[in-house]
C-alpha cells in the first residue's frame, strides 16, 4: 500500500517478476479492493499472489513510534509479520522507511550477535554496481558496527552478484593508515588482520564510490546517508543540465535527435530503477525496501534483491565471518590475560 | 611551486588576472629561474609580479608534520611568512593541502576567539554556487565549532557573491529537529535562536548541495570530504558516460557535432576552474587553496577569491556574529544562575 504509487506499480511489477524469477509466489498485504483491482489488469501477477486484506496502512510521514504503537494490523505489520511466522521468506515494501526499520526491529529482532541493522544503497559505477552501506540506519557506528556492516555488506554483495570474495572498503578522507576518525582507523586495524570471507581493500575515498574501486564501501549511516543524497542531488542537476541543453535550440534538438539512439541507451544504464531494492540488513528475516518513487521495473528489481537474498546462504555466510572474528579476538586475548596474571603473581 | 603544473600555469593566470583584477600585485615565491622563464612568456604578469627566489619547496606528498619540521625557507612557508609581515594581503598556493593548513596555522595562528579552521568549497549548483564547509580540516566537529563554520561560511559567501543575508543550512540525514547525532542537533538549536547576519534556514540534507536550496552548508570534517569527493567522482563518471555515449558510433558523433555548441556551453557552465579556489578560514590571515590539477582560468579563479576576501570586510563580519553569539550566550546564563543562587538559599 505504500510508496507514491501503492498496488499500481506492484501488480505490473509482480507481473515481469514472475517471468524473471520463475518458482516465486506473492503474499499481498492491504486493501483487497484495491489490490484485486489492479491484479485484475495482470493476469500473470494474479496467478502467482494471493491477497491478504486489511483495513489499515502506515501513512508515508508517521514517525516511526507513531508507527510502532498503533501499525498492528497494517499492511505493512502483517508483511512482516508473515515473514516471522515463516509463512513468507522475504518481505518487500515501498513504504515509510523508518516505520519498516522500526516494525522489522520489533517484530523480527536483530539477527544473532548481530548489534546494529544497516540500510544498503546498490550505486551504479564505472564497472557495475557499488554496495554502500549504512546509508541511514544508525546517525554513529563505533568500530564494531562498521566491521559488521562490513561482513553484511560482503554477503549481500556475494548474495546479488556471485563474487566469490568481494572487495570491501572503509571510508574515509584518505587512504594512509593515520587518516580519519578512532572509529574508523578501529575497524581498520581489525579488518586488516581478520580472516574473513572478503579481502579488506583498506581506505577508499568518496570518488572510489563512482569508480567502482571496490565492490562494498563501508560507512557509518550519518556519512553515508549524506553521501547517498549528495550523488542523487548531482545525478538530477546532471540529467537537468544535459536535458535543458538538448532542448536549447533547434540544432542542439537536431543533434539530440540523431543521437537519441545512444542517448537513450545511457539513460537506460544510468536509470535508478535498475538498482531499486535496499536491503535492512541485520534482521533475523528478509526485509526490502523499495524506492517510494519507483516504477513496475523498480520494484521488479526490489523484488530479484529479496529473491536473492532469499535463495542464498547469506545468513550463513554472516555467521561464519562473526565465529571467525571472535575465533580471533579470543586467541590474542588468551595470551595477554595470562601476562597479565604472571605480572600480578 | 605547487600542484601538477608548477609556474607554468602561474604565470598565465597571473596574466588572465593582471586584466580582470585591476589594481592587484603579485608575489611569486620559489625557484627565480623556473619562475622567470615562465613570466618572459606572459609580460602583462610581468609587469604586476616580483620575484623571491628560495631553493626549497615543499613535496606534494609530504606529511603535514614533516613540512612543518622541514619546511622554513621554502616557497610555501616564505608566501605565509610574507603574509604575516604584512608584506601581502593574501596567499594563494597550488601546493600540498595539508602542509598549507599546517604551515598556516603554525605562522599565523587562529583567528581572535576561533576555535577550528574550515576548508570551503565552492559547488556549482542548479541556481549558482554553494558554499560548503568543511570539508577536510577537521575529522570531527562539535556543535561550538558547527557554529563557528556557519558564521565563517556566510562572511566568506558574502565577500564573494555579495548576498547581504545568506542562507545557511546544517547538513544532516532529515529536516526534522530531532534528526542526527547531538553535536548537529545542539548546533540547531543555537543557531535557530542566535540572531546573526545571515539566515538559518534549518537543516539541509546532502541533495539541497547540488538543487542550491541554501547559499552555505555546514558540516563536519569528515563528512564534507566525504560528500565532496563523492560529487568530484559522480560529475567525473556522468562525464565519461556522456563522452562515450557521443563517441558510441557515427549517429551519435554527426549529433554530438550538430549540438556541439549548446554541449560546449554546457561543459563552460559544468566546469570545475570556474569555481576553483578552497579558502583555508578561521585564521590570522587570507590563504587560498588551489586544485593541483588547475589550469590558468582555474588559477585565476583562485587568485579571484583571495582579492575578493582581501577586499572584502570579512573579518569584521565574523567578529560581529562572534559577539553577538558571546552576548547572547551570557544573557541565557544571567537569570539562570540567578535561580540557582535562589534554589540555594
Amino acid at each position: 500500500m505504500g510508496g507514491d504509487h501503492g498496488p499500481s506499480i506492484v501488480a505490473p511489477g509482480i507481473a515481469q517478476a514472475a517471468q524473471s524469477l520463475p518458482g516465486v509466489r506473492f503474499l499481498l498485504h492491504g486493501d483487497a479492493a484495491a489490490i484485486e483491482a489492479e491484479l485484475a489488469k495482470h493476469p500473470k501477477a494474479r496467478a502467482v499472489s494471493e491477497v491478504r486484506h486489511c483495513d489499515k496502512a502506515i501513512g508515508m510521514d508517521e514517525k516511526p513510534a507513531q508507527a510502532m504503537r498503533r501499525g498492528k494490523g497494517s499492511s505493512m505489520w502483517n508483511a512482516i509479520e508473515a515473514l516471522r511466522a515463516n509463512e513468507a521468506h522475504a518481505c518487500v515494501s515501498a513504504g515509510n522507511t523508518g516505520a519498516l526499520m522500526a516494525i522489522s526491529k520489533l517484530i523480527l529482532r536483530m539477527g544473532a550477535d548481530l548489534e546494529r541493522p544497516a540500510i544498503v544503497a546498490n550505486w551504479p559505477n564505472m564497472k557495475g554496481v557499488t554496495t554502500v552501506l549504512d546509508v541511514g540506519a544508525n546517525v554513529q557506528s563505533d568500530a564494531d558496527q562498521l566491521i559488521e556492516f562490513a561482513i553484511m555488506g560482503a554477503a549481500f554483495h556475494h548474495a546479488m552478484h556471485g563474487a566469490k570474495r568481494p572487495t570491501v572498503g572503509l571510508l574515509n578522507v584518505g587512504s594512509e593508515d593515520e587518516k580519519g576518525h578512532e572509529e574508523v582507523r578501529e575497524a581498520h586495524a581489525i579488518l586488516r588482520e581478520a580472516k574473513l570471507d572478503f579481502d579488506y581493500h583498506g581506505f577508499v575515498e568518496g570518488s572510489d564510490i563512482a569508480y567502482g574501486t571496490v565492490d562494498v564501501v563501508v560507512t557509518d549511516g550519518f556519512t553515508g546517508n549524506v553521501a547517498l543524497k549528495t550523488a542523487e542531488g548531482m545525478a538530477r542537476f546532471f540529467s537537468s543540465e544535459i536535458k535543458s541543453t538538448l532542448t536549447s535550440g533547434p540544432l542542439a534538438m537536431l543533434g539530440a535527435l540523431i543521437a537519441s539512439g545512444a542517448l537513450s541507451k545511457m539513460r537506460k544504464r544510468l536509470d535508478p530503477s535498475r538498482v531499486n531494492g535496499a536491503p535492512l540488513l541485520g534482521l533475523n528475516g528478509i526485509v526490502v525496501k523499495s524506492h517510494g518513487g519507483a516504477d513496475a521495473n523498480g520494484f521488479e528489481s526490489a523484488l530479484r534483491v529479496a529473491v536473492n537474498l532469499a535463495r542464498s546462504d547469506f545468513r550463513a555466510q554472516i555467521d561464519r565471518n562473526l565465529q571467525r572474528l571472535t575465533a580471533a579476538a579470543a586467541k590474542d586475548e588468551a595470551p595477554a590475560s595470562g601476562q597479565d596474571q604472571g605480572a600480578a603473581e
